[in-house]
């Protein structure tokens, strides 16, 4: 393998692609076993290139955050595609245009964007209503039947809609901290959805199935009885979701390559070359405090286990302020590089823009540069 | 004027251009009353076509935080441009090429980098002493003068090298409130740096310069005794500069024009397209708790003053969550655009990657889509 740490200048990304496909196998597996459809999200790693891998497991069926990340996946040959973001009106030109090209999902939440919907689409799409388990951020809540029923009666009166069924994210698991507590709340979710189709069935609508993708459950819980699973962060999961419990610190399959531009040993810190432009300003908690990543030394075949007590304490622009164990930062010199573990990958991956392997590739994302 | 918000389908970056040139100007005057050199940081705005507007003043230096902002910019005719960062060995090659052709100002803190300088370097440079003046982030302790007479020896060894000053940013007056706490610490700064340089100059070093650069400073305190000003966040402002008092709300250039997608009347919440992946998860303290914009309402003429009460409470990746008084959503619908004023402007304008203008102009920077 070349060394691939001599060729690098500035903040890189680091992409340890057998990791992820590792990740990536054992979620396929874990959606098997629940006899649910896989529907990756491709908002973490953002590259035509890496779909490929996912095409190698014959996964067809991928789910994007945004209208431009659809025509991107698009033009890349993906043909059933789904927008996990509430419909934006503005965008119905585009959606339109994707909808008489490939399989097309949306989300919807409200009334009025079923209204929307019916009076300007002209392909079909298939729709899934958002609905709030307990996360607070979009959807209708999980014990409003008659305002889900309302909407759905909508939704079906739409020539061109196909009511597909109920989609949550249950994103208040990012809050939970352990496999029981992660799958307490899972459990919970699937009673809300169940509980709420269920009531749905017997007002009348056809079955309606039930879509979930937050990383934390579909790694850790039993997800049988969902009939899609859409997570996204397991390809390369972060400091974030080790510290729920959702991967083992060995499972982060991206670090950011930063160089050593100061040492400062009277106060235990280092600074890097690698700021909240190239990390993102996304934190986790450390004993009460925001840290913005952890810090790994480069090896031959690509960075070590996370420096116990190293950590990412502060982020400007371009500067990294890390603190650093006196052992370690005697070890470290002006010039040398350091490996981040992020906080958010998927934000990471946005501001990073492309990928190097350590076989010394660059893999581009939908942002790289023509 | 043309109305540009009909033609807005995404988040997008507006500029206003009349207030961004006030403020420039205004700048300008300061800088000239204190007898100070201009040297605008271009890391806020990151645009050839926003550098022609300090041409016009006859501004002709200018500060970047990276070697590839420096390229950029000498590409774009810049002739004089100090990379206010630590020198980063490991582009020794471009900082080299970038020698040859401009007059080129470096920032070095440690006598491991001066050696590499003296060994590496092929053409002439200015060399800058960073100095700690309290911020804690990079630099040399101002109290330990020893060390700096050290590393200005060496760097008087350096053949390519000409030693220009000492150079500070007082970071620490971001977390300052109203012009009386910013100015008693520039006043604190500027002792710090002359009561250095003069002894500096007692030990028989020539005569040093003084560079400081903080907005708020720059904004609210009389200069006299630097020799040159570095401010940049003073061209578009932010909520995080008007929460220090360095602005009113009206002086804030820059808003991201975003469409809502969700309404939620229950819990008084609009959710917008427009996430950490538009504004940055930079925050300020909002009552205690982080908050990422302050709302405006679009305008004819831009967008109208902060809805009072009004924050955004939340960012995910592509989905930003608003507070939203009783009265002022009760105005809103989905379809329409909200105006977010960012937290920090500079990680705004990375992200957002051009600008439009009221006028209808898309405005490039460095980080656009060829």
């Amino acid at each position: 393998m070349p060394d691939i740490f001599p060729t690098i200048k500035r903040p890189t990304l680091l992409l340890d692609e057998k990791t992820a496909r590792r990740n990536l196998h054992s979620m396929a597996l874990r959606a098997r076993q629940a006899g649910a459809r896989f529907r990756p999200h491709f908002k973490t790693h953002q590259s035509a290139a890496i779909g490929e891998w996912f095409r190698d497991l014959e996964i067809n069926a991928i789910t994007v955050s945004s209208v431009d990340m659809a025509q991107y996946f698009a033009r890349a040959g993906w043909q059933d595609i789904l927008i996990a973001f509430p419909f934006n009106w503005r965008e119905i030109d585009e959606v339109n245009q994707l909808a008489s090209q490939i399989h097309l999902g949306l989300l919807v939440e409200s009334r009025d964007t079923a209204r929307f919907l019916n009076w300007h689409l002209n392909h079909p799409v298939d729709v899934w209503i958002k609905i709030d388990v307990g996360s607070q951020r979009t959807g209708l809540a999980w014990d409003d039947p008659e305002a889900v029923q309302a909407l759905a009666a909508d939704l079906q009166r739409g020539r061109q809609l196909r009511l597909r069924g109920l989609l949550t994210h249950a994103g208040h698991s990012y809050r939970a901290r352990g496999a029981e507590e992660v799958c307490a709340l899972h459990q919970q979710s699937m009673q809300r959805l169940t509980g709420l189709r269920d009531q749905l069935t017997q007002a009348g609508l056809p079955a309606l199935e039930i879509s979930i993708g937050d990383t934390p459950s579909c790694s850790l819980c039993d997800c049988t009885g969902a009939d899609e699973l859409r997570p996204g962060n397991f390809l390369f999961y972060d400091v974030q979701q080790s510290q729920i419990g959702s991967c083992q610190p060995a499972d982060i399959a991206v670090a950011v390559a930063c160089p050593v531009v100061a040492l400062h040993p009277e106060r235990n810190e280092a600074v890097v070359f690698g700021g909240a432009i190239h990390l993102s300003k996304d934190a986790f908690d450390l004993d009460g405090r925001p840290a913005y990543g952890l810090v790994c030394l480069p090896q031959p075949n690509g960075w070590g286990a996370p420096l116990p007590g190293a950590f990412v304490r502060g982020l400007s622009q371009e500067h990294g302020v890390l603190h650093l164990p006196e052992e370690d930062l005697a070890r470290v010199r002006v010039g040398d590089l350091l490996c981040i573990l992020p906080a958010h990958s998927c934000l990471t991956v946005t501001l990073m823009r492309s990928y190097l392997t350590l076989t010394g590739q660059v893999v581009p994302t939908m942002h790289s540069p023509e």
